[in-house]
């Protein structure tokens, strides 16, 4: 079994990522209980979750949005792992953990004596209904942007059937579950992706009203005019820029848009950030846009939407697509293809 | 006495305003009874309300914000006056009214047989505490760029004491009112303002905790920085674009930006609008960027915000500076001054 450790070369706080900002270590070094002081836990990572906002902690800088990786220090994010040597008694070898800072790393040693470093970490054992369903629904169904995607709607969105829902990069590892969500609670969801086979994925597997590849349209509020006949009630921002532009000049009185995140900003150079003219439409419809960050949200609303959404994937009323690299060695690659819109579906590296 | 009245001559959608804009036209005519149809009646104008929002109705053109003016039609604004001839029962000669739709005229005749109609101008008779007050009140400390402060600050900055609060256009009509509801809330309340004359008025009189002239500071986000060392938590947005990007640089967790107006942008050329470019403080900080038109809350939210306003005058805790010019025929000029940023206080046609 190969053991690599992905590591930030080279800081990149502007322009595309590429995968010489990493560094991939290898070793044939396996942990084992004689490797562990006291409460520490070796843990084999099984899948990784690998999401835009990591371009942001590519920069190396600290942010509001998350803190910067530093140069020489693994990449950590969102995963799920066997526990395969323990000195904790709580977590003994054999059980399952969650973590939302896992190294991307094929082995990682985590210290357990801290309570309070444990919660930093949001390091959970599977048991009970988290240990009941699939392992890659950790980091798939169950995952951050999925989470994401149903407290952003539900807390944000406020929907009320028959309203107009707008997602941005509708396919992928939010996108896919707003769009669903937003189908189930009786919206019009009109979705926009990258590609035709995406756009096809979302019409006809998640049954978005309407659909449409951004690439292949001229002009965004056109687009959206024509396929929002009755206004936009709703918007789930994934990307920002010049599609809140458009947005924006077709939303209705009192529309709500939960600000998720603006991959179209994340890797463009310095000082070329988008400017958003469109402002005044948020004074003149009473627009709320707002801000959230999940990681803030699961002391108060993770349970709730473990249980809503795995009796939603139970009942086949949910799909959710993966789409899973083998492999920790290709986390790089996999990252920088994600952020060029290569990935179909919630980007997973497994271990 | 002169009898004068203000239309739209041509239609200013970007740029500077000038009286060019307008015409005035004059008469000697005086309207009496005979000259009224059923349940019509003929008012006085003693005064109106110049505010920035009217550089969009000045467009020509429908906005979310508000329906443009019509060339040969009258201005409109919110006014108050004395009924001079009535044929309508409820509102006899010698009475005052108010109203959202007053036009810029020594003289209008209203017609009251639709209650929708009346409904849609605002239209009420002052009786009662409205009654009880100095006429100049209705557009003064009790008009609505009075309630929008007051409504804003409360319903969308949601501020707690202790809370850093930001004002822009500070001493203007709407300014005034956040600035000194934020001091009696027990918030640091800093405010810019665009002349020394005004800067020293606001720290004086109104007690703000800072305040700056916008136009002698190099860089907002710097002098932010320096003036809320603690982060900013309320913004009462009047002026959007650059200062908006600086203020998102500065906000902290869950920050409240009430949405007013963008002053800063009414008066640019074509194709010639800020755009604002740190958005993505909005997702990182968790703000809520909330839009609202006072006009929708008065129903809800006007009678609770005369008794607490009122109150807050009477005991000596409120001050509202007027700036007033006396004669109908001067309203054009006065409107491009406080465009331009020449007044100081509440913008107010005598009539």
């Amino acid at each position: 079994m190969p053991n690599a450790t992905v590591l930030l070369k080279e800081p990149s706080p502007y322009g595309k990522l590429t995968t010489g900002n990493f560094e991939v270590r290898r070793s044939t070094k396996v942990p084992t209980e004689a490797d562990l002081g006291p409460n520490q836990i070796a843990v084999h990572t099984r899948y990784i979750s690998i999401d835009p906002y990591l371009r942001m902690r590519m920069s190396g800088t600290d942010g509001p949005y998350a803190t910067g990786y530093r140069v020489g220090s693994p990449i950590t994010s969102f995963g799920v792992g066997d526990v395969v040597a323990s000195r904790h008694p709580d977590y003994p070898q054999g059980c399952q953990i969650t973590t939302s800072a896992n190294p991307w790393s094929t082995y990682a040693i985590y210290d357990l004596s801290d309570p309070q470093l444990v919660a930093a970490l949001q390091l959970t054992k599977l048991e009970g209904p988290l240990a009941d369903v699939p392992l890659n629904w950790h980091v798939g169904v169950l995952g951050m942007p999925s989470f994401t995607a149903w407290y952003g709607l539900l807390e944000i969105g406020k929907p009320k059937a028959g309203e107009t829902l707008v997602v941005s990069a509708a396919s992928g590892a939010v996108g896919q579950a707003v769009v669903q969500l937003g189908k189930s609670l009786g919206l019009r969801v009109v979705a926009a992706a990258g590609t035709d086979e995406k756009v096809a994925y979302l019409k006809d597997t998640l049954k978005a009203d309407a659909a449409f590849n951004y690439k292949k349209v001229d002009d965004y509020t056109k687009t959206l005019k024509e396929l929002c006949p009755k206004g936009i009630d709703i918007y789930f921002d994934n990307i920002g820029g010049e599609f809140l532009d458009a947005v924006l000049a077709n939303v209705n009185r009192c529309a709500r848009i939960a600000a998720c995140g603006a991959i179209s900003q994340y890797q463009k150079d310095e000082g070329q950030t988008y400017g958003v003219k469109n402002l005044m439409s948020v004074v003149g419809n009473e627009v709320t846009f707002q801000g959230f960050i999940i990681l803030f949200h699961y002391q108060t609303h993770y349970v709730k939407f473990v249980e809503d959404i795995t009796k939603r994937v139970k009942d086949g009323k949910f799909n959710y697509k993966l789409d899973i690299t083998k492999g920790i060695e290709n986390a790089p690659q996999t990252m920088v293809d994600m952020m060029e819109g290569r990935n179909f579906g919630k980007t997973v590296v497994e271990g």
